[in-house]
């Protein structure tokens, strides 16, 4: 009965419950920001701590880790992982709400990370406090990692997994981030894609210079946009030599889950809350769409700054010119691979004068679609919300690679609601995303009662 | 004697010259700061009407111009031209003193505007002043147009000077802008590149997008990537079908006057202080980089904005991109011309979401190299500089074009100091370089005398 206290427990405490999460979202903890950071760690360990958890604080080069720990009743051992770093709420000017006020709003709590993930992962926070809270223990063991750079790239976690094996061993990791689908389907993932996060930049000179002398300088934004057109064109295909050489297509397994799902480009479009796709695109078989969506590497050009860009004109030269560039790798494809093969393209086009920093790199992964843990969720998150939408890999990328060194089987699921904002302007979560997330978890950790 | 009474008087009265030019350095009247343009305009004809001037404000859709008008003991008329805004700035942190202060430190005075055009135009304004203060008379009627938009396309006086061709009638037209060479030699020009300015804009949906959603959707910045190589590639070619077609090269004695000017590549770089010039042209002869810069229309991007700029990374699929970008036209080149041709090539190239918005149009021009105005500039130039570089068209725009209708010839020169810093952050002048200026302006006034 210990599950059905807690989730009475957890709908009797629901006040209480919000008024927690919005404390959490209005800690302003962007990735790159040491005070945001240092002020959400201390309040998520001080509030685990509050719960009876056993809590470590590592340091790291970044971002510190929390890792917490309650013994249950059961020998089996769930790890839960979580982020409590946010984007930047750039473009800070399109918020309806200011981005760290948690305004509560027609049901909804308006927050950068309200979704992503501070939103998703507070509902196992609150799923164990209301165990807590009425058995006063929990079902199963639970340890809890929460990492504060998984907006820059994970690096630290990829450090501190091997080297914490023994102080994160258990049988089944778990973890939620994003949103359900906008017809209410819950979505349940086995993998993730890869990450090789770039910045590409060029000097030209040591200082703008009068547009006037552009017959005989170079000229850098000139020179960015040649290496980035070189990079990718409008045949959407990547044009570094080799790039596809270790892409992987579905397997018949992948090809059934996505076929199973039963997706259309009307879907899409309405999960995403957007007007069309890529030219061409809406014409195209929801499968095909998937297939492209899970399974293709892309670049993207998150963002370019170079020259002049206030009103009116400026006649100038720009010195400089810097792109944001991410590359969101397939399985078996190596990151520093990609961007070796990057480095030498660039050279062999006549583009050397373009330095390559890289800011993150990080291998897609794969879990067992057969595992029991699998099982599990899609059982839970079918009697939460109906059929799951199950997917081979997502379109996002995350630390799958990392805990694929823990030898265990994850999945990941999502508990935000149907319109899913992460790293948009207005992001937000719902009361009822936040109610029925914390309800899940709650049967998801009964499940591993025996 | 008026003449050297003048340039007497002009040598003992530096402190206050100096004092009233840093006076107008520090008002920012950057072409779009309507509280800095109505400032500079309100000292500028309190000024010249403190001179004896008859001064008329005319409004103008966007800046006033201002004409002030001396009678003269004889019968010729001299119009001179000046134009009181300066570019933005920006980047401002890359200022070593405030650009709006006109701080001194040895012998140098910093501002915005120290060369482009506030330093020139007023070595005008104190050469008047001069023989004023002196003779109580000027030796020839003098007209002083000054405009406020030239460096956001001149707009307002090419719709002021055909109205105003009775206003303005004049024998000879002169003007001065930048600076001196860096070995001190003076430079006359005869001509000046026109312009085409616009703001290529591209929207790919209502908002940024999780960059995990690229395989499906259109990024605003990959199209603007795209449609800007296609104008111009690392072949040095415009690719706008027909760009070329009205260019007309350098006529016989065009290239006696750049042979004339006997600079070389290292001249080139030591004038612009820069470091080097693109890739293979330090070999070139000096003749051939002139030809070059003097002849050759341009396509140059000032800035680029789109998606994340900021620190670390975002992983955003960007939804909007700008690019602004000037084309430098030689005559016989038609802006509008030119424009439709770069938006019918857009389309073509299948870049129909690619907006083209025009920010300022203007034709190149050209005077008559054997005209009586140019011989007396060299003569002036000569005695107060050594021998000048001639240019018959130079690699700025400006606003020949619209005082060609006047009919009369016309010819500019450079009183600044040796580095022209116009544009670029740091611009100064020096108290040397106004003295000679003022000194210059004088004994070219004295040539109208009979």
């Amino acid at each position: 009965m210990t599950c059905r206290d807690a989730l009475t427990h957890a709908a009797d405490n629901e006040e209480r419950y919000v008024d927690d999460l919005k404390t959490l979202l209005r800690i302003p903890s962007v990735s790159a920001d040491p005070a945001g950071v240092s002020e959400c760690v201390e309040f998520l360990s001080a509030h685990l701590m509050g719960m009876g958890m056993t809590v470590s604080v590592f340091k790291t080069e970044r971002n510190p880790i929390i890792v917490g720990e309650l013994k249950g009743t059961s020998p089996r051992t769930v790890l839960f992982y979580g982020h409590y770093d946010v984007q930047p709420p750039d473009p800070i000017e399109a918020w309806e709400h200011p981005p760290f006020a948690a305004c509560e709003c027609d049901g909804r709590i308006y927050a950068r990370g309200a979704v992503d993930d501070k939103g998703n992962f507070f509902c196992i926070v609150k799923a164990i406090q209301s165990y807590v809270e009425t058995a006063g223990s929990l079902p199963c063991s639970v340890k809890f990692v929460l990492e504060g750079e998984e907006e820059m790239g994970s690096e630290s976690i990829a450090d501190f997994v091997p080297q914490n094996l023994q102080l994160l061993r258990c049988d089944d990791m778990v973890w939620f981030d994003g949103g359900i689908h906008a017809d209410g389907r819950p979505e349940v993932c086995l993998g993730m894609k890869g990450m090789a996060y770039v910045e590409l930049s060029v000097e030209s000179a040591v200082r703008d210079l009068h547009s006037g002398k552009a017959p005989l300088v170079d000229n850098a934004a000139w020179r960015l946009v040649w290496a980035l057109r070189s990079l990718y064109g409008p045949d959407q295909r990547i044009a570094i030599p080799g790039f596809y050489d270790d892409v992987v297509g579905p397997s018949p397994s992948d090809a059934r889950l996505i076929a199973g799902s039963r997706l259309t480009a009307q879907d899409i479009l309405k999960d995403w809350t957007i007007q069309r796709l890529r030219d061409g695109y809406e014409g195209l078989p929801g499968d095909e769409l998937l297939k492209r969506l899970y399974f293709e590497p892309t670049c993207t050009i998150c963002g370019i700054t170079t020259g002049y860009q206030g009103p009116g004109s400026k006649t100038v030269i720009p010195h400089t010119a810097r792109a944001k560039v991410d590359f969101r790798l397939v399985p078996k494809q190596d990151p520093g691979d990609i961007i070796a093969k990057l480095r030498s393209h660039l050279c062999r086009q006549g583009f050397g004068d373009v330095e390559v920093s890289v800011d993150s790199a990080m291998p897609a992964s794969k879990s067992d679609p057969d595992a029991d843990v699998v099982r599990k969720m899609l059982d839970v998150m079918r009697s939460s919300y109906g059929q799951p939408v199950v997917k081979p890999i997502v379109e996002g990328s995350g630390p799958g690679c990392v805990f694929e060194q823990l030898g265990v089987p994850y999945v990941f699921a999502r508990l935000g609601p149907a319109e899913d904002r992460s790293h948009s302007p207005n992001e937000y979560t719902t009361r009822e995303a936040y109610r029925k997330g914390i309800a899940t978890v709650i049967r998801l950790i009964a499940e591993y009662s025996h």
